[in-house]
């Protein structure tokens, strides 16, 4: 029997990276493709304890089902955490989501109609794309430089389309290009956002692994009316395993966001966000961060340093002061894609970058993930990778 | 700023079962009124033991990102188990999602468009119609008696309806009435679908449960050409807090499922995932089930039999043969929420029937769970309940 889908699932993609994991899982095989952290930051022997100490305290509680808005003790900390980040938002404005990953997936369910518009960073992140591609939205993309989206062209993106349902944006460290927007732009971007009323969706997944540099308040921090809906996420700072994220908005929005939660699976793991609450009461969740920036700062040395011995001259790249990620540009008319296929011989894995741009084109890049190897790996990794390069 | 929502976000509502819930958490309260399986079946003691072992053995791993389609060794198991029960289904065709709830969801998201039919028991479970609503559905109502949904009934609303997306049932112990679709009808609902070129959505999260009488087979064990996607959970023998459930379904189906998973949130809870399974390893499955339905049998006997003493004699409700649910029908012109009412001054809570019609109406029936509360409370609650219903 034919079996007919609905139309929006034509638009649904496979992502290209939880594609290529499965090539890169291979006994062997130096990834910088997947946005995984590194495992060696798990608090392993911690959690141990905390299960332990979870279950004994509150048993039943943990394994039963729960309050779709998330445990609150957790949303009270999620709340203080943010405000001391200069965020005001109450734990009521706060909701429990599987990842930021299920926040992109609601802000798509509650705000795109077929043929909406979406003002985007390009490139962007492949998964809130794909997330926002199954309610069938049109992708304008707005180009970049190192301080950001470049705000001349998010106004003429914004006149032209007054009525985009939000402009999405990673403004710290971002995935794919592992830049920042400026402090000004930031400013900018609230005060064009609040002029032709359209709402801001901030996606803060990196912000906490800032190696250097002084740290540049979020974009809701400039948010007087409510119009920035934040996303973020415990994935990179504690684990993605347990899939904790959460969505700050103002009254009215965050009570829509619970409607799409109740709906799309009732509520979080009961007992993975009482362990995460027990572990930010027992253990000092700032020095646990610092730690994982450690661990992360040394990879980043690793690759950029071997990068710059290693690649040839007339690659273009970006140096990150934290996060996960460093994008490059190849001479326009090389397909990255290719390089994957002779790097992949190589025993070296990357993503291309062509899937970071909603509208396609720009085969000539591809993102590098220093994140989840060991720094002897990432030199060998990048200098294979260079003589695959060097080669063309 | 006026807030543009999306369409759809005009058909969600909030679900009316978790929003009395609150209500039945303050002290005090006897509730009937959640779906919430008893907590003193949870297996807390083995959940420290396996969680130590799974953060020893595994921690790295479990604390990760993993695949989208779920832990392999937890899909094997299922599909195991699935064939024993009579259901043909391979690892790979199965899908591990939060709860059966995001199997709903999924559904809705993969088949309908806007205005499309689909079919469902009158009454269905409320967690479902919200579910669908999301994605703008027409609901077409099939009326049932104690041997499921009526055949002849079923068969007009696909003459009627023949491209409806599909038939949605909870063919065994059902949410809300706690009837069971005999196996006479199973087979015709099977070859009517087929006839008819419609999908079958099996909501199976009950049939373990049962307490006396013989098992039927699933409708999918029916499936030969693939029009049958099954949906089961743990939340009912083992526990909710953990989110975890599957959709079993065609190749060429459950591709797109996999896919709804990834840009919905990448993955289920990797830990909970190994947990479970590291259960259901070293324990006795099919003992830990027999457990559960010995003290839902006790519970049951408890509310029927008072029920029989206690309720006026013109009330018809169902005897479940298992599962947690019993239905109740009050004569025509009663509003059962307004029972409700009276009934929460006497400090008891249920579920009043209306929102389980999809097209609203029967205002006049409400949903009794035996699960949560022990014997005692049981007996309690019914004969406070019972002289509410006396007074009218």
């Amino acid at each position: 029997m034919e079996i007919s889908f609905a139309n929006r699932v034509g638009s649904i993609r496979p992502s290209a990276i939880r594609e290529l994991l499965k090539l890169t899982q291979q006994p062997g095989v130096i990834s910088f493709a997947g946005g995984h952290p590194a495992p060696e930051s798990f608090p392993i022997e911690e959690m141990k304890k905390i299960s332990i100490k979870v279950l004994e305290e509150q048993g039943r509680s943990a394994l039963q089902y729960s309050a779709t808005e998330g445990y609150k003790p957790l949303r009270e900390f999620i709340a203080k955490r943010m405000k001391n980040s200069g965020i005001e938002v109450e734990p009521d404005q706060i909701l429990i989501t599987n990842g930021s990953q299920q926040g992109l997936d609601f802000s798509g369910k509650l705000f795109i109609n077929e043929g909406d518009v979406i003002i985007c960073e390009s490139p962007s992140y492949v998964g809130a794309l794909n997330a926002f591609r199954a309610y069938m939205p049109k992708f304008v993309e707005v180009p970049m430089d190192d301080e950001g989206m470049k705000i001349g062209e998010l106004e003429k993106a914004l006149e032209q389309n007054p009525k985009a349902k939000f402009i999405y944006v990673v403004p710290t460290f971002q995935n794919p290009t592992g830049r920042t927007m400026s402090l000004e732009r930031r400013k900018k971007l609230v005060q064009l956002a609040t002029q032709y009323g359209v709402l801001i969706l901030e996606d803060n997944p990196y912000a906490e692994l800032r190696f250097e540099g002084e740290e540049i308040p979020a974009i809701k921090h400039f948010d007087k009316d409510g119009i920035v809906i934040y996303l973020g996420t415990f994935s990179k700072t504690f684990c993605p395993g347990l899939r904790i994220g959460w969505v700050a908005a103002s009254n009215e929005i965050i009570r829509k966001y619970v409607l799409a939660k109740q709906g799309a699976d009732l509520q979080a793991n009961t007992m993975s966000q009482m362990e995460l609450y027990k572990f930010l009461e027992e253990y000092d969740f700032d020095e646990h961060v610092r730690k994982i920036r450690e661990i992360y700062i040394k990879r980043r040395n690793a690759m950029l340093e071997t990068m710059k011995v290693e690649f040839p001259d007339n690659l273009k790249y970006t140096y990150p002061n934290g996060g996960l990620f460093t994008w490059v540009e190849l001479p326009k008319g090389i397909d990255a894609e290719e390089i994957l296929k002779k790097s992949i011989d190589q025993k070296v894995a990357f993503v291309p970058g062509s899937s970071f741009y909603p509208n396609g084109g720009n085969e000539n890049c591809f993102r590098l993930n220093y994140g989840t190897m060991p720094e002897d790996l990432i030199v060998e990794g990048v200098k294979r990778l260079g003589k695959v390069l060097r080669a063309l």
